[in-house]
Parts: structure tokens; C-alpha cells; sequence
């Protein structure tokens, strides 16, 4: 496993964890305050989400470049299946261009949830693989990668038809092109006691994120009350020893909504904070 | 599959359904309403709360099979394994003997989160194993079986650390006795393809219980918000082809928690709505 007690080049900040792509959370850090505060603690990279970049992802990309750090991804697409799906398919398009243009490498999908008109999740993961294939050659085109992420089932119905990393690992076969892979999400598998045996099934090649956070052990909200690395009661260490075994050795994104905690605090604090739990406790 | 189009002698009530468990729900219905209006309905059979028995067990299981039906089972044991658990697995011997009062062939777990000073879920599973190991020796004792209740992953943290019937089987494996066996929840499992192995591995003769209700699209929140059968997103037949086909023939328990919907509506209603969705839903 690699070492990262005294080097932070592979943490990258989520901004979500600054609360301010959420209307009414968040200290309202613009794009280039977030970038030098990054900077300055030895972030490796940030990833953005697509609200907070307006028309500038091609200046903000660079801005991220010129401070010595990556842009490790963009999040990402509307849904892609589920009520309303079909009318966000050329969204879906226009914001691989955004990623494209920020020089982002790796767009996240959401799937969206159960399609009308079917019940469980397996038709739906083939409606998915379907629009997916679809996407990945605009995607292709563009230098981008799709990042399927899954969801903790508990977002199954409206958010997600992922459930496991052995999920979208089916998908990315029934997709089969080059440029679709898994992003693997502390707060969505860290329960998942199966999920070494998926990750060497994705293989190294085929994880395009590995995300941080972690799950208290009272968690109030299902979609804001995630946690501090270190408050939970995931096994972090353990997860990265699995993600890493199967050969990933990019980035480790730190996203942590938080309603009620680390979006009420000042940003300084809740990086500061964030580079000491990673040293540590990651 | 067995054709419940004409036949509701599988289908059990879990009194949990009308509401009145949980304070400030529920029409009020003492057990021997529940009782008569289940008999005329054709149900065949009812799954109690200890809190609704008072010290009546004895009486209310006699109550019930005098009006032709029979006590599936009973829930559920205080939380044997997370914080606080170790001061309650007396009541949890309790339970049991209530259970066994009851005639109740089977008593539900619902195991409790995280240990503390761990993390994940494995080391707690282990203790889960040794501390069900004990209890299920007194069960042995009172003629009473143990069902250990996968949860959906989101109760993980202080509710369960059985995820999957992956999980629950492999926990059965450790604790070694004839009497702990799976219970299965749609709301639970809905999401989960790869039940139908996961329900081989188990076997029928391990199957203890088979709970019905929806995982809504829409789900507001994790706990009080269920669907009736046919109103979401599971795949409720296809779930009952796999238990089926992995050898379980017993009773099919419909548990809704739902506070905003069918714990507002009258109890008759309420039983009425699920005869008619038992025979053309699930």
C-alpha cells in the first residue's frame, strides 16, 4: 500500500465537501480561492462539479494546472435512466464538452434510478449499458473517461440501478468500450464484504476513482450526513488496501456532504482537517 | 412457483403493518381485533411484536390458532451485537421464551450496528456468530428457531451488520446449529442480483421467513417509508421465484412500515388492500 504519511500528492478535494454546489450551504469560495487554498495544504488535484464552473472550465482548468495540481475529475452527468432520463441524454453530452474543456480526465455517472415500466434493477442496467455505449463514443472523442459510480442501495429507485461495484462492473462489459470503467465510493461500498473479490474483477485499469468519506455510525440523513474520514465506521485502510490490490494507484478524492457539520465550519478548517485524517487514518 | 391468485393461506400479517408498534401510530387495535380480522380475511397466519403482548404471550398464540391460523413468528430480539448490545442479550433470552410462549416458530434478529473500537463489518459478524451461538442453544432448549434478518445496507452503522443473505449465510456457517437460520425482506434485498445464488447457498431448510412489501421510487425516508406491494420498484415476483426455487415454501409476512401512508388509513383498509395485492402482485 502506498505510504501517505507525509505525502498528500494523490488527495484531491471533491468540492463538495465545501457545501457550496448545495444552494443555501457552504462559505460561497469561488473556483480560484478553492484552487490556492488547495495548493497551499499540497492537494494533488480537485474535482468539480459542473454548477460552479459557469462558462470558465477551460480558465479554471488551467488556473488548477498552473498551481502544480491535476483537475482529477468532473461530477457530473444528469441521469441517464429512470422517469426523465431520455430528455437529459444531450445534457449528458454537453457535459462531457464541459469535462472535456476543463481537461478533466474522468466525467462521473449517476445512473438515475429504475426505468418506468420495470421493476428491479436488471433491465434497467441494460437500458444504462444501452445510452452509456452511446455516450462513450462522444466521450472517446472528446478524451474523456466515464466513470460509472454506484450508490448505496439505499438511493435505488430514483438515483442509482448500481448497487455494488460487481454491478457496474457488469455494465462495463455488456459496454465494452475502452473508456468506461467504476468509481469506487467509501460511502457506497464500505459495506460491501464482497468488494475485493469485485475490484480485482474490474481490475486496476478499470477504476477510475476512488472516493473518500466515511459512514457514521448514526447516520441521520441519507443524502448529507456523510462523515470525516475517521468518525465512521468504515474500514478505510482496509478499502484502499482492496482498491489498491487491484492495482489502482490514482487519486484518492475526498467528498464529504455534510449538512450539519462540515459545511457549517470554515473551508480552512475542514482542509486543514482533511490532510491530517489522510495522513492518518486513510 | 405456488399461485396465490386463489389461495391466501401463505400469506401472514406482521402486526407492524397497522402502525400501532410505534408510538404515536396506528389505529389501536388490540391483538384480538388483528386476530378476528385476519381470520375473516383468509390470512394464514400472523407475525406479533413482543411490545403488544404483554404478558398475555400464551394467550394470544392460543387466540390465533383457535380462529384457524397459525403464529409465524415473533419480533425481533434487542440488538446482540454494537454499542450497548452486551447489556441486553438477557432481554434477548427473554425474547426468546416469550417466543417460545407464543409458539412462535421463529424469532427475528435484527443484529445491531458496528462493534465498537472496529470497523467495517467483518469483526462484528464474528462476534454476531459467537453471541447467537450462545442464545441459540437456549432457543434449542425452547423449540424456537433464530432468523438473522439481512438489512439494507443503509442501517449498517448501529442497526445491522448483515448486509446481504450473502452476509447472513456465512454467519449461519460460523455459528454451526440447526436452528439459525435467514430471514428474507424484499425491502431488504430487492436490489441485490445476486439473491438467487445467495438464496441456493442458503437453502430452503435455512429459509426461516419471507417478508413482502415495495421499495418505493420514491423513498422519503429510511425507516417509516415503505411501499405496499405494487406501488415500487422490486422486483416482487421475481424475488419470490428465487426463494421459491431455493426450496422455501412457507409463509410470505407482509411488513410496511409506512407513516405516511398506511398507518393513516384504516386497519380494515389496510388488510383488505393487502389480500387483493398478495394475489396479483407478488
Amino acid at each position: 500500500m502506498r505510504d501517505f504519511s507525509r505525502d498528500t500528492s494523490a488527495l484531491a478535494l471533491n468540492t463538495a465537501t465545501l457545501g457550496h454546489n448545495f444552494d443555501g450551504f457552504g462559505a460561497g469560495w469561488p473556483p480560484e480561492r478553492i484552487i490556492e487554498a488547495c495548493a497551499e495544504r499540497g492537494f494533488g488535484g480537485i474535482v468539480f462539479w459542473r454548477r460552479e464552473l459557469d462558462n470558465q472550465a477551460r480558465e479554471i482548468g488551467e488556473r488548477v494546472r498552473a498551481a502544480g495540481m491535476q483537475v482529477v475529475g468532473l461530477c457530473r452527468t444528469p441521469y441517464i435512466v429512470g422517469s426523465g432520463a431520455p430528455e437529459q441524454l444531450d445534457e449528458a453530452r454537453e457535459t462531457i464538452d464541459v469535462a472535456a474543456n476543463l481537461g478533466a480526465p474522468v466525467l462521473t455517472i449517476v445512473t438515475g434510478g429504475t426505468e418506468p415500466e420495470t421493476k428491479g434493477i436488471l433491465e434497467s442496467q441494460k437500458i444504462l449499458a444501452e445510452r452509456v455505449a452511446v455516450l462513450s463514443d462522444h466521450a472517446a472523442d472528446m478524451g474523456v473517461k466515464l466513470a460509472l459510480e454506484p450508490l448505496n442501495p439505499m438511493f435505488g429507485g430514483n438515483r442509482t440501478v448500481l448497487m455494488t461495484v460487481r454491478d457496474a462492473v457488469r455494465v462495463c462489459n455488456w459496454v465494452g468500450t475502452a473508456n468506461v470503467g467504476v468509481a469506487v465510493d467509501a460511502y457506497h461500498v464500505w459495506w460491501d464484504t464482497t468488494i475485493a473479490e469485485s475490484l480485482r474483477e474490474a481490475g486496476g485499469e478499470r477504476i477510475y476513482g476512488f472516493h473518500l468519506c466515511d459512514w457514521l455510525e448514526e447516520t441521520g440523513d441519507m443524502l448529507l450526513d456523510r462523515g470525516m474520514m475517521g468518525d465512521g465506521v468504515a474500514d478505510l485502510k482496509g478499502l484502499r488496501a482492496a482498491v489498491e490490490a487491484a492495482g489502482y494507484c490514482g487519486p484518492c478524492e475526498v467528498e464529504v456532504f455534510s449538512s450539519r457539520d462540515w459545511w457549517q465550519r470554515d473551508p480552512g478548517e475542514v482542509l486543514d482537517t482533511i490532510v491530517e485524517r489522510f495522513r492518518t487514518v486513510c
